[in-house]
């Protein structure tokens, strides 16, 4: 009595161990946020498991990916261990056609951003969703705030035109509070014409730690598609 | 058995008062960090009570302010309360002809660049020694990041030209801690030429929270100098 795999499911597998497919031994490796990564931790952990790899690093972006990674076997370091990221694998909320994303749904952008940025090959897991023409058109702005700083922020981000909105907890009173104890404002700008100066526009508003805004990180995206309910991954 | 007053300490007091003179009643009042900002809270505190002045209320930039506000009788209020700051005072390390500043020396720039920037009427207190032709000349950028981040961000300060050093604790073991818990990073660049320029590029890399350079954001200095051992006080 089991259930029919669900395809989805299977597709955000297939991704996340296609990214995993592509970690060779001997690297250190930035291991990101969210559930399709959550997959390349965990086939991370197999691949070592069954010696198909050996010595691997991995560097965590979050509490959540730590986790995960003790849980499948991959040692962890720090930035201060190591003087290079070989690769990284990390999720999006928006991928445009120039590689540009859009990321901290997870509220996870700040260290995500630190780690992906640093890695020389930044792969991206994404499923066919989180393509759009230009970034803003359907995911908000995330910008990580310090809290005593939140409602000038707020303001700030209504004055360059987009529409803020403090992301609220679930299974949580109150605001978000992310892994380094900050808030998180999502913010509406539609689509965005100049993400390389808004980037730089946002990280300059006094309080602001990071936004969700990443330009010329991403070197690969892995796009997982459903094709007659078969997954498919396809590369940009 | 009176030791003779200390000029320089006179003359701080004098810088102090000057700026708290300033305060209008029924204003809200950005108290800001620092040995000469200590005067002029304290004697804010003094024109409350003794009915010189009424009804202001405290924006702290640090924990410091924050206890001498409660000490000198100055109610305090956050940032969420109000919706303007009328006045700031606030200490700087450096500053230069256009009436920029570096901060930072007390590790407070941070929340310090979130209260004086929504400051209407910004003023800086200093004694005569913090002038300089060029920011940088004398004092190094103070770079706020998270601990998670310093080695790459270290890395980042020198290949943008500059010598970063981690501050390091007096009265405690290893890196100073800021409010927020995060490290400083003290960067000598020597004299920068494009303050504007160099403010956003070091708030761009991942890692880093908000750094000294406060360009466009002081209204007023108010400099005290020391004349035949009288202590006397200028306007910029």
């Amino acid at each position: 009595m089991s259930a029919a795999p669900d395809p989805v499911k299977l597709m955000k597998q297939q991704v996340g161990k296609a990214a995993a497919q592509r970690v060779n031994s001997n690297s250190i490796v930035g291991l990101g946020t969210g559930s399709t990564t959550a997959f390349a931790i965990q086939y991370l952990g197999e691949r070592l498991q069954s010696g198909d790899l050996n010595n691997i690093k991995g560097i965590p972006t979050s509490f959540q990916a730590s986790v995960l990674a003790k849980l499948h076997g991959i040692p962890l370091t720090t930035l201060d261990e190591v003087d290079r990221i070989h690769i990284a694998i990390d999720g999006a909320d928006e991928v445009d056609p120039h590689k540009n994303l859009i990321k901290g749904g997870g509220a996870a952008h700040t260290r995500e951003k630190v780690v992906d940025s640093l890695a020389e090959q930044f792969i991206v897991v994404v499923d066919q969703s989180k393509l759009v023409e230009t970034l803003g058109s359907t995911f908000p702005v995330p910008v990580e705030v310090l809290p005593m700083a939140i409602t000038p922020v707020m303001r700030a981000l209504e004055s360059l035109g987009g529409q803020p909105e403090l992301r609220m907890g679930v299974k949580k009173d109150g605001p978000v509070i992310t892994d380094q104890g900050n808030m998180v404002i999502d913010t509406k700008f539609g689509a965005i014409a100049d993400p390389v100066a808004l980037e730089k526009t946002l990280n300059n508003i006094p309080g602001v730690l990071e936004n969700g805004i990443f330009v010329g990180v991403a070197d690969l995206i892995l796009i997982g598609e459903l094709q007659n309910g078969e997954p498919f991954i396809r590369e940009l």
